[in-house]
C-alpha cells in the first residue's frame, strides 16, 4: 500500500481568503494512480510548524506534497521550512538562478532569485514540458499553491507515483433514505471487507439524494458490491450508475 | 487571541470524491469574528485516528469544530471518536431520538436512531431556527459534512465565538511583478509587526496580477500600511483597493 500526505501552506487559506483547490486535485489523481491519501494538514506560514508537520507527515507516509509559499515574496517560507526540518542549511541553485535571470531579464531582483533557493542536497526535477524545475527532497515535493502550476508541475511528475494497483470506484446514485438503506450497507460492508463502502447524502436539487460508493483495488468485488446493492432496492429509485 | 482549529473527516474528501466546502466557510467566518484559525486536518474515517487528532487539537486550540461523518450509516464514526477521545461511553439521547422518531414516522429505522447518539456529558445545543440540536463536548463541536447543515449549524452557534477584536482586512489589486514588490513588502512587514501582510499571485486571466492583504485587529494600522505601499507604487499599476 502507497501512501501520501499533503501540507498545505498559507494563511490565506486559514483566513478564507484564497480557497485551497489543491488538495481536491491531489486526492483524485492519487486516488487515480493507486495511491492512498491518508492526511491533509493546512497550517500557517510559521516556519517551526512546516518543519514539525512536515517531520511528522514524512516519517509516516511514502509521498509527502507540499502546496503554497514558495514565492518571492516575504511570506513565502516554504523552502526554509522545509530545509529546517532536514536540518539543512538553504543554498541556491545556480542552474535554477540562470532560469530566472533568463526569464525576467532587466526586470530580475535579488528577491525573484530567493526562488532559487534549496534545501542543500534537494534533487531538481523537470521534464521537456515543465522547465521550471520541482525540489524534491527525499520524500517530499515541493509544490506551489497557484492551481495551475500545482497542476503542471504534479502531471510532469506523475508517472513516479503510479502504482501497478490502481483503485476501482463505482458509484450508484439513489432516491434512498440514508436510515433506510444503512443496514443493507453495512451488511455489504461486511461482505466485502477489501471495499471502502461511502454513502453521502445530497442536500440541493440534484436528481439523487443519496449516493453510493464502492472503492477497492478489486474490480470484481467492487461490481459485485455494487451489483448486490442495486439487486437489494427497488428499480425506481435507482438514479444511474457510474 | 482566540484560537480555533478543524477536523474534517472523511475517506471521501482524501479521495477527492467530495470537495471540502466546509473549510472554506468556516476559516472566513472564523475570521470575521476574530477567531484565529491556526490548523485543520483532514482525516480518515478511523476511530483511532480521529480519536489522536481530536485530542492533540482540543488541547492546544480553544475551539475545535469536527466536520462529516454523523448520519446514520456504518462509515460515520465520528460520535464515536469524539466518544474515544473524551473516554467517555457513547450513550443515546432520549430528547433526540424523540426529534428523529418524529420527523422519521413510519420510515425510522434503528440506523437513523445512531443519530441520537452522544458522548456521555455532552450538551445538546439548539436555537428557535435550528431545531436539531448540534453536539458539543467542552470545547468541540460537532458538525455535519453537508454544507448547507454545517452553515446552518455554525450560523446557529455563531454568537459564542464572537471576540471584541474582530479582524481587518484590506486588500490591494496590482499589475505588480510579486519580485519586484516583495522588497518593499519586506519593508513593510518589518514597519507594521502587527499585521499580516499577504501577497498572492492570480495565474488566470483576472483584472490584476498580484493581490496583496494586509490583516490586523488595528484598522489603522491596516489602511496605513496599505496606503504606505500605494503610496509607493506607479498610480496605474494599482487596479483597485477593497
Amino acid at each position: 500500500m502507497t501512501t501520501a500526505a499533503a501540507l498545505i501552506i498559507g494563511n490565506e487559506i486559514l483566513t478564507g481568503k484564497i480557497d485551497d483547490t489543491n488538495t481536491r486535485y491531489l486526492a483524485r489523481e492519487l486516488f487515480r494512480l493507486g495511491v492512498e491519501l491518508r492526511r491533509v494538514i493546512v497550517c500557517p506560514d510559521d516556519l517551526d510548524t512546516i518543519a514539525a508537520d512536515l517531520n511528522a507527515l514524512r516519517a509516516a507516509h511514502d509521498y509527502v506534497f507540499t502546496s503554497g509559499g514558495v514565492g518571492p515574496t516575504h511570506d513565502d517560507i516554504t523552502i526554509d521550512g522545509v530545509a529546517l526540518a532536514f536540518g539543512r542549511p538553504v543554498v541556491r541553485s545556480e542552474e535554477v538562478a540562470a532560469i530566472i535571470a533568463h526569464y525576467y531579464g532587466d526586470r530580475l531582483t535579488e528577491e525573484h532569485l530567493r526562488m532559487a533557493n534549496m534545501p542543500e542536497g534537494a534533487q531538481l526535477i523537470r521534464n521537456a514540458e515543465v522547465p521550471w524545475p520541482t525540489v524534491v527532497i527525499e520524500n517530499v515535493y515541493v509544490l506551489p499553491g497557484v492551481p495551475e502550476i500545482f497542476k503542471m508541475k504534479f502531471r510532469a511528475l506523475e508517472e513516479r507515483f503510479r502504482t501497478d494497483a490502481p483503485f476501482v470506484s463505482h458509484a450508484v446514485y439513489t432516491l434512498c433514505d440514508e436510515g433506510t438503506i444503512a443496514a443493507r450497507l453495512s451488511e455489504l460492508a461486511a461482505q466485502f471487507p477489501n471495499l471502502t463502502i461511502g454513502s453521502y447524502m445530497k442536500w440541493d436539487d440534484a436528481d439523487y439524494r443519496v449516493k453510493i460508493t464502492f472503492d477497492g483495488r478489486d474490480a470484481d468485488a467492487v461490481h459485485a458490491a455494487a451489483d448486490a446493492l442495486v439487486g437489494s432496492l427497488p428499480e425506481e429509485i435507482v438514479v444511474r450508475r457510474e
